[in-house]
């Protein structure tokens, strides 16, 4: 009930999710011209986002294809018109999943990933001649998938006597999501690994034409004398984790939860975005729960369902009153965006509603 | 490929959500049985299921009415025909949400809830004449919403001038998810909280009719000489906070995540069930991730969003081989159900599909 709003807002029911478009495009624009001045390709991951509107606009920019995680993604982005897409994950096979490739590989150019002698021989077997390409994926120091560097070679060897073409590899450097050196050493090792993998699969008579790194922490760092190609996922939007690790700044924020303060006591308030709207996310190194731009050192101490337990500093003016509405940063933009049905974006031509097209699109 | 599959399944793609629904059905019968012996009304949480599947059978178990968490929630109800609602939230109306109330308590019995005048006065001069009844909140510890006991009355009388008919006092005692004596603590601040403010309305002349308390954990601990009402949410399926806290048995796991093997390195496996399927949530005195029912000693070690990285004891036999299923326990389980949109429950009559009717309902 204060006589001017915080912040300017769509009058909609908080909480929801909403997207600067305008830093958006800057965002995409700023990685494709990096990514041109190196010569590195950009497929995007589009995990991230699940949103047609911002798969066109990295088009727009420039991408080559997509990247995603799931079959489901895939299906969803192809059902869009998006028809260059890898598949970054060591896929299992069963009959039901080979059948959905194969229906996919007739309508989209299909990259998969392998990272084992099984898996790719379980690939061939179940895909039969399905039209698609290979990448092996490496582990460059995470320990999540991947095949260590010097056995890709074999796992590649394996994947094309078993009928698949193998065109590359590929890591994920998950591990550059941290603080002080992290982004900048998860680089350098992603770069170790995948020209290791690159000389494993040359050593079994295979020439890998892509060489495909990720990601948002790293790709400042990213080693073009190696890489052929990157796949961040987070930087159309940035988040509270990419502010705090240093790989983005306050502006180069895009997307916010929009949330009202539904309780105050003295220098702590209470915002009706909780985890079911940002993510439980909270990595050990954060520093809360997610960050608010107007309140830049404040922290989300606690977070439940449906609140947010907000700490102000002492000095605070003037504090937020109950009714008020508060941006809050998600600490993991990827987790938020799977929560919603839809993004809010305040564009050039007014409010947009943009459907997540591939939420929960988890098998 | 081993020879015998390490679970039966159904063989649908992973990963999934899978309720047995024998036990579903014994937790529902056990909590009712306890509360009836206790003389306390059981208004269960429904955020927690968000499907009218479980709710029939709570309904059927004896229970009053149901509690929701947002406006959404309780819309969801009472289009699939649930019309005794509580919307344990202090909700700050606006213009829009008064509306959306109006509309439901023409359908639905309508109980809402303030922990302060000015909410109180935002309430009733938004709602007008509509059918409602109110509910003070109070903290009884977690430190959340609520205000404090002593105030109770003090905010009761101001909602009650304003025009709202109130009926009671609720606390959510969340402090009771913890290890050691968390639960009988929490209990124990609940009882008091709960009775002082009791006291405090009968100092401003309002009776109270209805002395709501929590929640799983707290449960078996309720103090029946002071509450009326508990509104447990997790019960009926259980998860890996509740079995490591000490509120439920594996055998009363109710809900769990079906994932394929997708990478094995020794005692380590990586399974297709990440922060997308199993929610990010992690309390500092939690194991890992989420538990393993057939790997007790299993701990999963990181979770990204479609990976989960799990260490197996050095002398698990048969380790799990790639493409195994594997049953994963989330952590928090209304993560889990609010990223799915039905859970696949096995029933006497085979398997069902049931919607998350109120999937995403955050506002």
């Amino acid at each position: 009930m204060t006589e001017t709003p915080l912040i300017e807002t769509p009058p909609i029911d908080t909480p929801y999710l909403l997207v600067d478009d305008a830093v958006l495009r800057r965002n995409l624009r700023a990685l494709a011209e990096r990514a041109a001045a190196s010569g590195l390709q950009v497929r995007p991951h589009a995990k991230t986002h699940k949103c047609a509107q911002v798969a066109r606009r990295q088009l727009d920019c420039g991408a080559t294809g997509f990247t995603v995680a799931t079959i489901g993604e895939a299906e969803a982005f192809a059902d869009a018109g998006f028809t260059d897409l890898f598949i970054a994950y060591p896929l299992w096979l069963t009959e039901g999943k080979a059948a959905r490739l194969r229906s996919l590989a007739r309508r989209a150019t299909l990259r998969l990933a392998v990272d084992s002698v099984d898996g790719a021989q379980q690939m061939a077997a179940l895909l039969g001649s399905a039209p698609v390409e290979v990448l092996i994926e490496v582990d460059s120091g995470m320990r999540r998938s991947g095949t260590q560097p010097e056995h890709a070679g074999a796992v590649a060897e394996a994947a094309a006597t078993a009928g698949l073409p193998v065109v590359g590899v590929f890591t994920f450097p998950g591990h550059g999501y941290g603080p002080g050196s992290a982004r900048a050493d998860a680089a350098r090792q992603e770069a170790e690994a995948l020209a290791a993998a690159a000389e494993s699969l040359r050593r079994h008579r295979i020439e890998p034409t892509v060489i495909s790194g990720g990601s948002t922490p790293t790709v400042a760092f990213a080693d073009a004398g190696v890489l052929t190609e990157i796949r961040p996922g987070v930087y159309p939007f940035n988040d509270a984790q990419q502010l705090e690790i240093g790989s983005c700044t306050w502006s180069e924020v895009a997307l916010v939860a929009v949330a009202t303060v539904v309780g105050r006591d003295g220098g702590r308030i209470v915002l009706d975005a909780g985890s079911k709207t940002l993510g439980a996310d909270r990595p050990a190194w954060a520093t809360g729960f997610g960050r608010l731009p107007e309140f830049p050192d404040a922290r989300i101490v606690s977070l439940s369902e449906h609140h947010a337990v907000v700490e102000l500093p002492p000095d605070t003016k003037p504090l937020p009153a109950l009714g008020d509405r508060v941006r809050v940063i998600p600490n993991h933009v990827c987790s938020a965006v799977n929560l919603a049905d839809e993004l809010l974006a305040q564009t050039a031509d007014g409010i947009e509603a943009w459907p997540i097209i591939a939420r929960g699109a988890n098998h």
